[in-house]
């Protein structure tokens, strides 16, 4: 386990809004727990595809192939559950604004994911839809803190393939601005 | 220039919600435009801090030098302005949603900044409240493009100092679940 500590230095030193640090991770390590986060977030996404979501939904995210990856959830070594603290109760029931928390919070999913990489590690970003409540209460976190992605985390299956997505060309997502504009 | 490329294949590899790559940087090279832009942040923060925003906004974020550090903006080598596509807008008028635009383009920063760092340059995250018409408007981008973020990127200054912000301790942002779970 102490193996992931630093991980979380990247995020600890990460830039944020007004130095909010606007986080809480969740680190699952024991097997009961992590089958109950499957559990729950395989049957909040049946109830997605099934009842919830409308068909361009489904259309839209069938090809990432979400429902067999839950299914191996319980199988990493370390789930991170990332929480957003979308403000901060304080004494006296005051309440501290967090600017930016999504963003701050992302920034570190960003850099944590880099440090995990770095690492030897694996993982992947999954967003659990509708199962942001259940997992709160199971993880005992506060009602100011809204859960905004599960990072399943160890080595690599020996058998372990991953999706073969085309990226935009650079020129896509790139656009350089280096002449004297008028 | 060529050097600030490389830092672009960790962001193109970046997970993202439904693949939708929902991100546009724009980087700024040339003197003329690192003015316009340092001229537009300077007048809507004087808007901001005078007249749009109220009080407590002012005190919450007055110890992070915000004004004095726009006025170096044009100074540094490079400003990446990051602009997340919220939809795509497809021929005919289609539009194709992008599920967690804000969230994905954020991780996807996070990754730019540790390779940033990696290069042995600096960065720090700049919000640019409300200069997102302007910024827009003067780098050509489309209108479902808006601005996340500006970096400035380049290499400290001889007498660079950085705040001597405290960070909360692991234990305030991390929390272990290793034990069974009755």
């Amino acid at each position: 386990m102490k193996s992931i500590f630093p991980l979380y230095f990247d995020t600890l030193n990460c830039s944020n809004g007004a130095h909010t640090q606007p986080w809480t991770f969740s680190v699952v390590r024991d097997q009961d727990t992590k089958e109950k986060v499957r559990q729950i977030i395989e049957e909040e996404e049946k109830i997605n595809f099934e009842k919830r979501m409308g068909e361009k939904w489904v259309n839209d995210i069938k090809h990432g192939g979400t429902l067999l990856r839950n299914r191996n959830l319980s199988k990493c070594s370390t789930l991170i559950a990332v929480f957003k603290q979308v403000l901060l109760l304080r004494q006296k029931g005051e309440k501290r604004t967090h600017y930016y928390n999504e963003i701050s919070i992302s920034i570190a999913v960003g850099l944590m994911l880099a440090a995990i990489q770095n690492a030897g590690l694996v993982t992947c970003t999954t967003t659990p839809l509708n199962a942001g409540p259940r997992l709160r209460k199971l993880l005992g976190r506060e009602s100011y803190e809204k859960i905004l992605l599960l990072l399943p985390v160890g080595y690599a299956a020996d058998n372990a393939t991953v999706p073969d997505l085309q990226r935009k060309p650079l020129q896509d997502i790139m656009e350089l601005h280096d002449h004297v504009v008028k």
